[in-house]
């Protein structure tokens, strides 16, 4: 379903091509100040225009249609919309006769017994997270003073990003990149043993951004090679703090106190301008695709300001549960 | 919470010291057959005894509580119970006063005000599996005949396993490693866009396995490196096989009929003979410890019957959510 | 929280007096016909305008921000949004110094530290019923051939109602009255042992309506004074069919395919013109309060629809539910 | 689904042949102090033995399986299991066949597929209200200070009770009740607008109780028939104070720190002893059916605590979840 968390709770809405999309926040605490401006900084990270983005420019400013009062939140439900405006005509059935490969063009016309709106990607366009980065700056300003800070830092399989977008843009291909993310000052015990982990509810969300095919924290998949002697955090001091960092700031699910760490792997960008050989289903065989419209040589480029988001997300709700057993006050 | 799921749901409870531990499942079809015999298989995989696992045996055998009448499930919630037998009574007070490194014991204690139960973990404890193991038969009588299967690839950065494990063994150490798993025969159509994506889900479960650090789907974070002429999976036919499987099965967080597959990277057990120096907290200074008592040295051999458990779980719930729009007709 | 349902979900948003307000909807099936004039006749009934009813009226218009292509929902989330557009300013913070009786003024204005939008009751006017009408109408759509009819048997105890809205208005005053409700075409089976029973759903949701204090299946309350051999409903038929319907149409939260029938009290509505003496907060003494505006004399002439639509909104859920079990087929 | 609550959340197991039932409570804060006395005071009045009620007796030991260490909550999920022990054994296959009106034979069996366990009423069973009574232990372990009393007001139509229970068993019949149930000590603030208001949340679990077909919050339906002027409950002081409580302690859905009154409908037992007539399904005919067994003649003398508990159970989520907004502070 479209709807995330326990206290904090989001519900995303919209498709690429249709009138308007963003995102309807729950239990929001009352009194936090909001604005358009509030917004401005990371709606901009998001957006296109660098090289390696799409040529597709949208204004995204944020109507906020519910829920604030004197500029104030008021505790009631949020509802933050945008409109789709810069939507070029054409005719997108070949998307039905002739699936594109890595695209949801195929699982979504299945699943929707052929109602989905394909246009774009329709719902399952990478243009929803503008609801998860309006939601992660509310997010964030629960969370604040935790810092959270992702960054691309790796793409095409190399540190210098410049010149690997450079290859792709040339060969007409796309690529793929890691994100990292760190939040600093988090308090001890953040997350819930077994289901709601850290681990579970950061996962959760990262798989819920388009292109995201893989997350490890900490030390990752590299920890599957170490011993327990060297992976093993020894504490330092009475707060939890640790020399290393190989558990990424989580144990037995639960924040320890130190940097919260990890990377997400983000796939190439599924849509190239590059022929490609896949199956048409009204000419029953396969025959050459080349995608034509406005897309990302590296998505990636785009996607740390969504990460970030999502930690926000998964933080604030945390945070909020926090209080539930933090406060509670055993009666005599 | 210590809750999962949509339609098949299922609850964890109980303690590595307690009386009991176990899980209660909601939500399972009426008429599927069960006794004590159709957890045999999988809870023997699960089991310890085999070299580099713990000397702790437990006999695990499944205590049917309710929801079965006449040898099948009623549509009533199912309670599986299992005993704590072979528990060695010693003071495990000093992890209070020297939290072991790696452990969940520093962040419960905190998170739960010092009433945790410490003891072998309590329920942090990777004991707390067997639930999962047990669900986990249910789910794949379900999902039958949708084939499971996941296998340890590497362990401490080796494809030789045995030599890896004695060398641990040796050194007091303990290692980590890496499990693949495959599933076989699902339709297109499992999964929902963004917040419950196959990935989703799956990561979630799969981060609620204790020593899980990572998990990848399809060629995951080497799809980073990848181009998208590469990792595209072009379609063959009108039913979605792919030539290619870069995408581990799924595209747009839906099932495209080809295999799923994902990797999960086990860190190395954290209770390990080796002495290690972290803090004392009631001495208030770092000194030694060495941890005493029956552990893993390579907890990564008994995970994949859990691994598939999970996934088992995940696939069981949205085989039954498909039933739901797959089988509404529209009224006219 | 705002949200509610298992498959069929709903989440309201919006205040009387904020920039919009409405619905949005998630797990709606893929392929219902649906445009603005669907919600016509049940946002008319829902409207002021009677006798009896506020002076404030409102086009209504429903603005179908996302989910549909090509007139059939794709499902995805439905975005459904109303304007507030006939608001008249002037200073409603008096209401704050002097909470009005019967109101939520008080209690939300404590619950969210003065934060809460109090202009016309804000998040908890019974505008927001607006969403439950338009949710109703896609849930009637969904629960197609099944009849849902409710209708207004008795207002401030007469069960000639004009006359009792005549006594009321000269006296500046307010009445309640009774809503019967009758759904008509449920198959056996809707509704869930214990916590998802049908009484305990259609109760939750019709205490979400404002104004509602009492609910009661089949004989209801009556039923505390019968006899076991009267009260039981005598099967008749294999389709279970009774000759009385005392239990409504449920037996052990379950529907058995006779009429679902359930009445509700609504209060007289607690905005009136005559003078009421309560507490001013700030001036720390009990004084006379009148309260001005535009209010209903009998808010319950307009409920009949919104009880509909929220029975509707129960059976849709219970309908998209009721395909998991039914249609399963055990694995052999 | 069996499973209900926000943060207190408990799970209901068992039938009422099986062998055991019970509750899984999760949410549950740490520190609490919980012993088999406690439960022994609420068990005894949810227990059989007076006259009007069942035969059958239990034990009704809660067998406490987790969740405890030290005799103290832990903050771990809470298992709290019965064993049946006094089930007579005999055959129960004529349930299929001729159906008992008013039961939920005839509509369990449709909806399992005739695998429900049908013995006693099965997973439908009021001895499944065990499970409640023994969340609402600690649930009103949660609550302290708050005071919750529920009494029988009427049966059978009757004020003297005796009487009326005297008649019924003359006639071999069963008679209904009232029940009113009375909180003292709420603070103002708990409850949520729309879909978890106060009366939302009570009367979704009151009907899950069986046999419970009305509830009335405050004046109830009798508020249906007074004016606004009349019901309005006037503010005396800055604490909410009101000279009546027509609302029942609810405005909006939220506590306005007044009592919380409300009344629930206990229709007649269903199971009697003299004969009905109504349809045999292998014969196909109407024909004459007397009800053996061990039945209550009023059941609804059982049912005070149940209702004590299930008001404990919700007013403990309301008191966890209000941790959460009202302790929250806005970062700056």
């Amino acid at each position: 379903m479209n709807t995330f968390g326990r206290i904090f709770r989001l519900s995303l809405f919209g498709e690429s091509h249709g009138a308007m999309l963003g995102v309807l926040l729950d239990g929001v605490p009352a009194g936090i100040s909001v604005s358009e401006e509030i917004f401005r900084a990371d709606l901009f990270r998001r957006k296109a225009g660098a090289k390696g983005t799409t040529p597709r420019l949208e204004a995204d400013i944020p109507i906020l249609g519910s829920g604030l009062f004197n500029g104030k939140t008021t505790g009631a439900p949020l509802l933050i919309s945008f409109l789709n405006e810069n939507i070029q005509s054409r005719d997108y059935s070949q998307i039905l006769a002739q699936p594109r490969p890595g695209h949801a063009d195929y699982t979504s016309s299945i699943k929707y017994g052929g109602f989905s709106d394909y246009r774009g990607g329709g719902h399952f366009s990478g243009r929803l997270t503008l609801g998860l980065v309006a939601a992660g700056v509310i997010a964030k300003a629960i969370c604040k003073p935790i810092q959270i800070k992702a960054e691309l830092i790796e793409a095409g399989g190399r540190k210098d990003i410049e010149s690997a977008i450079d290859a792709a843009i040339e060969l007409k291909d796309s690529i793929g990149g890691i994100v990292q993310c760190t939040a600093s000052g988090l308090p001890v015990g953040f997350g819930e043993p077994f289901f709601d982990s850290i681990e579970s509810v950061i996962s959760h969300l990262a798989f819920s951004v388009p292109a995201i095919k893989g997350i490890e924290f900490g030390s990752g998949f590299y920890a599957a090679s170490m011993r327990g002697s060297e992976h093993n955090d020894a504490f330092l001091d009475e707060h939890g703090k640790t020399g290393t960092n190989h558990a990424g700031g989580i144990n037995g699910g639960i924040s320890n106190g130190n940097d919260l760490v990890f990377r997400v792997a983000v796939k190439p960008t599924s849509s190239i301008g590059k022929t490609q050989n896949t199956y048409h289903l009204s000419e029953e065989t396969v025959k050459p695709l080349s995608i034509e419209g406005r897309h990302d040589v590296c998505i990636a480029l785009r996607v740390p300001v969504v990460i970030e988001a999502i930690t926000a997300i998964a933080l604030a709700d945390f945070l909020l549960l926090s209080e539930v057993g933090a406060k509670f006050k055993i009666p005599q």
